[in-house]
């Protein structure tokens, strides 16, 4: 079993990396880590850091051009600014539906991206690291159970039925993840999750706030703090 | 209705281009056109003669370096030649299954692009020109209904209900697309569709044996000849 990871860096993706080298091992995991336009690249450096230390290739690619058309508010070019509040804060105040950091379609073209390579390299599975606490609300749509059965779908009959789309945490919440992390020995003091691009996590951004519940929830200090 | 309809240069997308500007008007369509490492640019050159014949707004991407792993035959960096039979006869002798001008998930990318750039600039549909002959026999896996079908549920509900994807040629045969394009006088004169980079198309891939039975079967003759 050979599988294409997509990483970004956070610790979503870093537990499906780790997940997929206890399962297949080092050598048979790709990880797959796309420039989409974002404000800071403290990502894909975390990124890197990840996958060196589980010794996994990493392959880079940017799809910056095909985002330039967007004003979602984590774009450099946009003119929005990233909004300070926990997700389950923004869905009470705005109700239902997308969020202001929802990049358009970003994840069917990242799952897009690691299925031609998946199939180009002779992989049986792309992973992604969609989760119950994005789906929510429909926030992130392309996080829900809808969004990946069909991408699933699309995956295996698209690639003449090589290839599948696994999204292993799409049950589980944040705190839960880190759970399943930490068990795996996930090294999450590479991870990062901030929104902003400061020298040190803002601590106010969405993302921010749902990392140090999650790990609040597991009795655990956050090792990237 | 606002459309994104990816053009390639070749008589499938640009019918189906001549059908989005007859429906929505030439105002409201924006044509894509994806650089994805192809051995020429005659197709690329095409689409912006036929995208200037509508007046739509062209954009232009390039994916190449995501394509990069693959050793599919239609690439520049492939060390395989482009086989100069029919579908109809490589079918026959390889039997069913994906052909080697299959482009690992390409479709899927391209149209994951092009969903992008259509919730970005508000669009409600996104066009692309697979149909019945790629089909049959799964010679390109991405242009069945099953992955068309996946693939607009996946467009739908990853973009938070705004946007479809449609295939207005799926259950045509070439010769059904050109008989439509002929009545919608589609500028076939502008279009390219060798699989070959030369000065003139070389009458003896795949995809120009298709296109010269097309045309003889309106009883008209080429006009791009």
């Amino acid at each position: 079993m050979k599988k294409v990871v997509l990483l970004s860096g956070g610790i979503d993706s870093t537990t499906c990396l780790a997940q997929a080298v206890q399962v297949c091992g080092a050598e048979n995991v790709t990880a797959l880590c796309v420039f989409y336009g974002q404000k800071h690249s403290r990502e894909m450096a975390a990124a890197r850091k990840v996958a060196a230390y589980y010794g996994v290739r990493l392959l880079e690619q940017d799809i910056a051009g095909i985002m330039s058309y967007s004003n979602c508010s984590l774009l450099a070019a946009s003119s929005e600014a990233i909004e300070h509040k926990s997700y389950a804060q923004q869905l009470a105040e705005h109700g239902e539906g997308t969020v202001a950091t929802y990049v358009p379609f970003r994840n069917g073209l990242l799952i897009s991206a690691a299925a031609a390579i998946a199939i180009s390299l002779g992989a049986d599975a792309i992973c992604y690291g969609a989760h119950a606490d994005d789906a929510a609300g429909r926030a992130y749509p392309d996080c829900t159970p809808e969004f990946y059965a069909a991408m699933d779908t699309a995956i295996y009959e698209g690639s003449g039925k090589l290839c599948h789309l696994e999204a292993p945490l799409l049950n589980k919440n944040k705190a839960q993840i880190v759970e399943l992390g930490l068990n795996l020995g996930a090294p999450y003091q590479y991870t990062w999750s901030c929104y902003e691009g400061g020298d040190r996590p803002c601590g106010e951004c969405g993302t921010c706030i749902d990392r140090a519940n999650a790990f609040k929830a597991n009795g655990v200090d956050d090792p990237a703090l």
